[in-house]
């Protein structure tokens, strides 16, 4: 198989297969209209430009459409660009689909699910536990398809189901370290934390906002649907306010978007476990595409910093 | 009939009843147990000290109890205080009665749910009227008893209702200056947008944060009570989804407790108007309080500012 | 009469005349210069690039010329741009005149003007009154004419009126809203705030900062003129003094130019109607030029929000 | 001569004259009233108890009224406190006048006077030395007699010149270093910058803010002079302006109060200048409280820092 | 044994032996001296009245003195306060010595070794062994005996090691759950990171700040004493600035006191784990005050939270 | 001589030598490669485009080659480019050498070390003198030729010894100004405090950061030598710990690189001239820029302000 786009080197040529992620038109200083690509495969994405585009062009290469190309990769303000010679629309016969394109997480559905069903199974208390099975019950396809993130981190197919087994992992360790956490409460905060996000995005691989998400956000979607599960199940008390409370203090502060802060022991850790998460999943992609002795780009999550990968941290 | 506790002087004697709102226990330098209370009536309060308090006295004077008490208006710190010579609990010959002792409202009951129903009775989207109809039902005692806040402003019997009919006013006349403002949404924005406070506060006399109050707050509970009751009169389509983004940004930043800042026309001004509302209920009765030339005491709620009332404002 | 240039398509061809703002020279990647334009007509403003330039060319397309231009609209970074064909001078015999492409007040002159008038008349503090009438008799061809901020809000002719008279209409509602507030002090304040615009500015059609407006600023600068006027006409008192407080407050705070907060009640509301009515302007017409079901442009003045405008809030 | 206030120590005994800053009303805990007092002289002040105080004590223990006392001084939260077992008014003939329980600044007022007209000497632009001279020549009394600030630094008799002739040399210095700097401009600045105190403050001796100098503050009133007295003058030009800038900026950023930030060089410099005297005064009079290996007490004006005082810093 | 001081409630009488961590003169209204202690046992600390306190008892009631009290527990603004009826100096013959009174790591110094040890025997590269085997053996008195901070967390002694030690299960379970992190850097930067309290507080009973602890700080202090341990173990390369870095950046930012933010993973994760392992030693502390149903007192170090601790938490 | 490339106007020809500060390739829209190189001389510096560029071009005209250009000054973005028409290496028989491109202090090497060794020698604490001398005597080749900074101030030859010169300069005016400052500690903290440099960057001539330079920085570095070299003269005592005081706080604020605040009078001061000096420095320059009446560019490090060079300011 072929090296991924983002192996390529300027001067190569380049020939074969990549998806469309947008397109825009623009007009040349010598008048002529050419076409702006941004396309993509497992490996990144790159810019692509199709000069002297003509009108069946444009009507050709759209979004979501796979192309075969031929061209040679150039740089424009440092960055590497795709400069195309001759592209056509791929066919039935090329035997490439849609999910070859895609990035996914590093582990299987099958085995992301069964890590969830393990952690539910080990819950004693039976009303968090049985407010959670609902939950991944019903939305079992979306928790194990959607992103955690439009950008930054987890931001592929099946990365929400990915980073929620990062984070019950995280649990159960700080569960050990610190007996005194609520494990039902922790755990049933992880799984259900980001599920808001079926509905604030738009679908599993090329996600955008919903409406719903934009003007309501997940977190008080959630916690809206927490309650209404918890009507539908019969189920009273104080672990259906604790764990509305959970959902809706995950980021910490209000201006990240929380409207109360954590005020229970779990609600703070299950930030703080969120926190590293994160964090872990976007050093650790950053820094692969670095050599020992490099710095990372500015990680605008990360507060704009760079990070440095020593030259003595390669595997021993 | 009496003046008020406020009206009060140092160096007054004082010979009436008045509710405790709170009672502390302390010990004096000579060893001996006194009471400190915080007692009230529709004027104001004052801090008032029983010396030599005995056990018995400990086991009566409680909050919420009327008391008639004997005393002297003496200084501290700055501040009157009510030095207690003696006290007994009201009894019922006394004729007097909690109400008495609760600031109120200026506005009758009546005539506030009569402005309220008025403004629903404009609205021309079924939808929303409807929504916002079923509210003022279901909750019309609590909405024309509840304070609107704990302290600062409106924090008075029938202060929510006020406060919900002076911002109507307020709309009304901005929908009349800016055509494009879409009434129906912004009158129903301002009926429900406080209301979650029936479930944030403990009650309308003195009230205390619940529990729910505290970890969830009034914002996300009432986005999801418009979505339950949405779904109950089988209403759907975007004007649930803005009524409830209305609700979520009234507080205008994340900082403030919005987890969504306004995002559309009618959001931006329900906050704007809240805030007007809010400051000159608080502005016209710190102001009232003191006399031409003098300024106001610091307003914590405004930014820790002190006011100064000009000498050539008095009503013409 | 033609369309506005605001309302042309990419791909559409383009003929007629337009208002050169700003004029800038380059040098295209083949060695040959160009001049970049920024042109427009009462609807707006586009970009447009003169290709192969000449010296008379960089000669002729000068700030403030109407020229009559043919050429067809492209894209350029998502923004439409004019490209030109051929251009040529307005002649007297074209019958275009300036004004038919400066953007202007929906309200006349006359109707701003008079509705200034009548709230002056009606005020009754006659030291109030005397100082307003000066100015506004002063200052009146200026007033009438300057736009209210060289961009964001009201940045059209007449601009500054129109913004003066929209908050007259907001102080006359919250006058009869909150009767405490003294409505000579809050008119006057409302009518003199941005006065000291026609020092800051450079004139009415295409403002710039003067040297004065950059190093001091209109807030100080029509404090200062308060002061003379009120020596000019014998006026002393607490109504000289409270008027230039809400003059030097009326940004709200020491980071948006305001060296005082506001201190009294008018003040505080002066500053809230500003706030109001400059908001409304910008929404009103950022929405104006959306469909419903969309998004707005990021308004920076607005925190860098987009706003939605919903799809059932079409005028009924 | 008695050693001053400030160097007694808790235990002994105290017999002399000090002047009453303030004094206020309260209510012991037996009932009694008594009266607490500010008192002090050069040295410093302290707080005083009066108990068991008469109608008679009230009325005769007033403000700015000097008093013979007899006492000890006791401790009270760490602080010291003078307990008064007698006190009697004092006579013509015991001697004492206000102006010996006034700190007053290290320099006479006639050397001061001397400084700051050498330095107007020195200008040689008319404009600038002659609005300067008017300014000097019209306030001197004021300007030889107030406190640059009513605490923190040069809060004492002839404050404000003692604060001008401190900068006026580090100007001097600064002129020398970086010639570039316009000597006229800067020694102007320097000279007027804190005038507008004259009114924002009501007198030299116990200053407290006038009504002007809260709603307008010195900054405005100032600037607004300095334009009047150009107009008296017949002084046109950018050397008004310019003057006027450095006014209005010289606290440097709109948070601290001045509506533009120095937007010239000398104006940058006076900020500087301004800033460093003030805290070179606070430094130096705090240092000289405490022991070498000692820390000052948290002083607010400076971030709320301790100060260390090293061993060996002592003079040569 | 007797209840610790922090289980007696208002009312109760006390008798037993409490150590002095405090003591302080002051005046009462009746004039006579009294003293006011900080007494403490391994439970928690209680303030202490000493009324009429004699020239003796001032001499004898100091600091780091062990004491015997009899008297009752009273309330003063809400908080216990012991009323002192009689008290005597601890004798030879009592039996109680000082380590009975100070809180402990409620893990053994010889646990607390091993677990150290064992990390250290577990790194892989040389370097990073050496040097932090070194510091090791040289302060292992310091480290096994100092708290790890003077308030907030771990604040007792052998805080600093227990602090260390459940880092490092921390740092063991992220290596696992993410093998890209290089566990001989995370591992020594846990052992090391705050081993400059050594030299930043006074000693491990009641610490206070040394000099150089206020004017330098632990951080830099430590990143300098690595820097000259490697030139003395003759250790040159990148592992020696990696570890400096870790040190230099464990606060996360500027204003938290690290003059460089975490640039390697590692430095990232170490900022982490200590502030997930500080946050749960206070959480742990303060929730275990508190019955189930019931918030703890706002919480300086979280942000001034109060943590509430669900009915439903108790460990089954 | 030619005028430097700073002083050419767009239109103008150039004939001359430059030095190549960076060189980067980039592919034109009409596919050919071009070189974009920034080139200088003493007086600035300027971009160049290449166009068409050959291999052969690309491996010759890296960074610090010294080239002979022809072409033309053209603008791009408002900015003057040099469109390069030939060029060539420059040959030895040209005559030409490095220094002759590179920016200098305007004072020469000598007189700045005459300077330093004047201050150092009016110094009377044994143990600061000796410290100071020693880095001096160890250091002078870098501390003559490093700038004191990459970019905004003093990035030139030398800028490192002439930045502190002009602030020993400053040092000695306050000293003289204000007594009771330690003139040997002010003195020894100004030569050293930005010694560090040395370490943190890679040169004299076109320094970047080092890795130690970005991970730990010049601050703590420096720091961390005083100490060493106090040890290695057997220095002991305060002065050290001062001295390392002085280094660590220099930058005021933990936002700003300093992880102490000043907390000595002398560190206060050193800040605050480090400010100054820093400041002129660059409003000098950029002032130079302008023409009398006009504003300099926005100004990144002086909060983005642009600054005004006043008619009237032209030296006398």
């Amino acid at each position: 198989m072929n090296p991924g786009i983002s192996q390529y080197a300027v001067g190569d040529s380049f020939d074969g297969f990549l998806l469309i992620k947008s397109a825009t038109k623009g007009t040349a200083s010598n008048g002529k209209p050419f076409l702006t690509l941004i396309v993509k495969d497992q490996s990144g994405e790159i810019e692509a430009k199709l000069w002297d585009a003509t009108k069946e062009d444009e009507a050709t290469y759209l979004p979501d459409q796979i192309v075969k190309f031929h061209g040679e990769i150039t740089q424009f303000r440092n960055k590497p660009q795709l400069k195309i010679f001759n592209a056509r629309l791929a066919q039935p016969t090329d035997g490439v689909k849609l999910d070859d394109f895609l990035e996914k997480a590093p582990v299987s559905r099958e085995d992301l699910m069964e890590s969830i069903t393990e952690r539910i199974f080990e819950m004693s208390n039976p009303n968090l536990q049985r407010i959670t099975r609902h939950f991944v019950s019903n939305y079992q396809e979306g928790l194990l398809t959607y992103p955690a993130a439009v950008k930054n981190h987890h931001e592929y197919v099946s990365g929400l189901a990915h980073h929620v087994v990062s984070m019950l992992n995280l649990a159960k360790s700080l569960v050990d370290l610190y007996p005194d956490l609520n494990k039902d409460l922790l755990y049933a905060g992880v799984i259900l934390h980001d599920l808001g996000k079926l509905r604030e995005l738009s679908g599993p691989a090329t996600p955008s906002y919903t409406l719903e998400g934009q003007l309501l956000g997940h977190i008080p979607m959630m916690m809206d649907e927490i309650g209404a599960v918890a009507k539908e199940l019969g189920i009273e008390g104080e672990e259906v306010t604790m764990l509305q409370h959970m959902i809706l203090s995950h980021h910490g502060k209000g201006e990240w978007g929380s409207p109360k802060p954590p005020l229970i022991r779990e609600a703070e850790i299950l930030h703080q476990i969120d926190n590293i998460d994160a964090k872990m999943n976007m050093l650790n992609r950053a820094l692969e595409k670095v050599q020992p002795g490099e710095f990372t780009d500015r990680m605008f999550a990360m507060d704009n910093r760079r990070f440095y990968k020593p030259l003595f941290t390669e595997p021993s």
